[in-house]
């Protein structure tokens, strides 16, 4: 990629390239490990996906991984305890509902995988994977949080979790059934097999294959239309809108959220999208998705 | 249609015709507009709707558009505020959650697509939409509370809301994830591209495509699989309960509403349909769809 | 089947077979009635399912049907009130919420067939339904519970309530929009039609199709990828967070309950399942389905 910013690398196992496009490229990149999944990682993806969500540089994000993997899994390799979590802890439900917070359950219990799936699900920017290799495990589930799945004819993907005696985690039990349907998704998780790409699309789960050389420009082809003349601060709060509408009870929740967006965009950016189309030009949008007002009550 | 009950033409933007079978066309008719969007068509779909709900001689739905369009969305030849809001809201969460009613917010700030899509999910009838040409916009979104989308293959459907800086509305943001995938849902929201009538059936917003000339016939032999025969009371309820049991988050949610309406339904046309299979003949069901209960507490 | 152990027999309407891998057959076993369904058999199944769940040497259900159809539904050849419901007792939406396990609620209006849907929704173990014929009314949606349905190419499947002047019930609102979409969901159940094997697999509601001699050996076969090799713990705790995630409002809700299943699974088969990984070898599980922990908050 010419043009892009230089490579702070603030990250050990991540590299975090913009274009002057603003198309945010995070790269998985343990590349000798086949990107395989670490704390270290989960901090800086939970790290790279706020800060993606804040900079308003960035106006999509596209993830994939160094070397011929997208992510192995969980580095099984670790010595010690793999999973990071306290065996001591003995949580119950209500210390992980009431008390997630406390450092002994934020700490010692929750679920490495699921706090970066949180910070994509919170991100403010469209989210494209680029799946450019194997992705099992976590390199499986935390792909499901994001927007759009494009993969390499390379491609691997397993929810092989019940190889290991685990659980489907990452809160993929939460997407996953919304992706694929609720029969695909236990399917897939009790065999815990490791799918082809093409199984991967014929279930609903990747939107296209591409030829490995092809897949990176097909998922910058894919940002550039999310944001080329688009409203930044649109975009952040139709994903948002998206994705509590989906998880809501009843149509009225999506009306009281969108007509509080509408309103927003009308005194905004959509005074010079109208304006445009009436005059038959490109719209000229100034509309940060830093400014997206909160649509939720607290 | 012959056999139709004479227009009353209570409407300035709509047909309003009643078949000898119960099925009502309502036709968006502002041809020479392209039947576009206005704060007037809003209001009568909203008063159209509950009349259809309300009115015992309307088994279904079928709505389609004047001319080549069905709808080109919301009419931006309007002078002024075309979103209808009041610029000088400032509208808080609180404010659409607490105070939806209250004349400020109801009257200022609610997306007046959102009142359209609220009075169609809120109808006891089957809807069915015959999707007769280009649907833009609230022309697009207004489609999706509706059951079943047939379109004629000129169609064109289009959430194009991203060109013009706004956001998705008419909560389009419920139905949408849930009709085509939320991964798709975002795709076609983020792109904001027309989409042929092709990709729109492929991509399983529309049942099934039609030649133009060929659309309404199919639309109408539809609505009487639905009616004929059909105890409109049962449909009523089977309406309800469909779409409360997709929003609700556990079976038992589901248990508790249709246990009522199989009860309710068992001291009515229920014993009409057993005694009718028994003696092989097709039942003569008499109970009215203003008749259905109420499934769920207040 | 060889090597099963002896038929008990403690049912009337049902056959309970578990093999030496720990598979159990249920066979709805009324074929000279074509299985269809009474009082007696929803009890049988509520039971039966309750000891599958907590029988720790069942490791998975197939369900199928004995003779030439799976269930040809309600029994409606039974001599006076055939829905079981008593018509004295004037529900209200409270009485189900408020008071559905009082005797007048529980014994009198509760659809029976959706305290089986509640049985199989609960249960510890993969369900998988093989339907080798008609699957007609509650025939039908008591499969929907069931996590992969399997269907010979003789199988028709209908949701016909709208027949009999019904309504759909056994929570089929809950699932089947979210297995077939809303839109199939409400055009099968208001046309009532009963569609045939093809037209069930085309719409989603079937896995896969199979000659009526191999319906069995399939299923048996997924039941074994489903269960060899694999911890019955985590696949009872991958079992309840996916219906749960499916119905939760937010990815929180998942990451709340999937960090308290991955912590157990973390200290209990997660432990042998890593070490075998590491020495290549096939894991040796010793968890068992009914020391899976609660996973949500009363």
């Amino acid at each position: 990629m010419t043009g892009t910013t230089p490579d702070e690398r603030p990250y050990e196992t991540l590299r975090w390239e913009v274009d002057g496009d603003g198309i945010l490229t995070l790269t998985l990149d343990r590349p000798d490990a086949l990107n395989s999944f670490t704390v270290t990682m989960a901090r800086e993806l939970v790290a790279a996906f706020g800060r993606a969500s804040a900079d308003d540089d960035v106006a999509a994000v596209v993830v994939t991984g160094a070397g011929r993997a997208f992510c192995a899994g969980m580095d099984l390799s670790a010595e010690g305890n793999v999973f990071g979590l306290d065996e001591d802890a003995h949580p119950t439900p209500e210390d992980l509902r009431d008390r997630l917070h406390e450092p002994r359950i934020a700490d010692g219990v929750r679920d490495t995988g699921g706090t970066v799936s949180l910070a994509i699900h919170d991100c403010a920017k469209p989210v494209i994977a680029a799946i450019n290799g194997p992705a099992v495990g976590i390199g499986a589930t935390m792909t499901l949080p994001m927007d759009v799945r494009l993969a390499s004819t390379e491609a691997r993907i397993g929810f092989v979790f019940g190889r290991l005696g685990i659980v489907p985690e990452a809160c993929s039990t939460w997407y996953l059934p919304r992706i694929v349907g609720v029969s695909r998704a236990l399917e897939w998780t009790y065999a815990a097999d490791v799918l082809t790409a093409a199984e991967a699309h014929e279930g609903g789960l990747v939107r296209s294959l591409h030829a490995p050389e092809e897949l990176l420009d097909a998922a910058y082809g894919l940002a550039r239309r999310f944001t080329t003349h688009r409203s930044r601060v649109g975009v952040a709060m139709t994903r948002r809108l998206m994705y509590a509408g989906l998880g809501s009870a009843h149509p009225l929740d999506a009306h009281r959220a969108d007509s509080l967006a509408m309103w927003h965009a009308s005194v905004g950016d959509g005074k010079e999208g109208v304006a445009a189309f009436r005059e038959k030009r490109s719209p000229e949008f100034t509309g940060r998705a830093s400014e997206a007002p909160e649509l939720f009550p607290g």
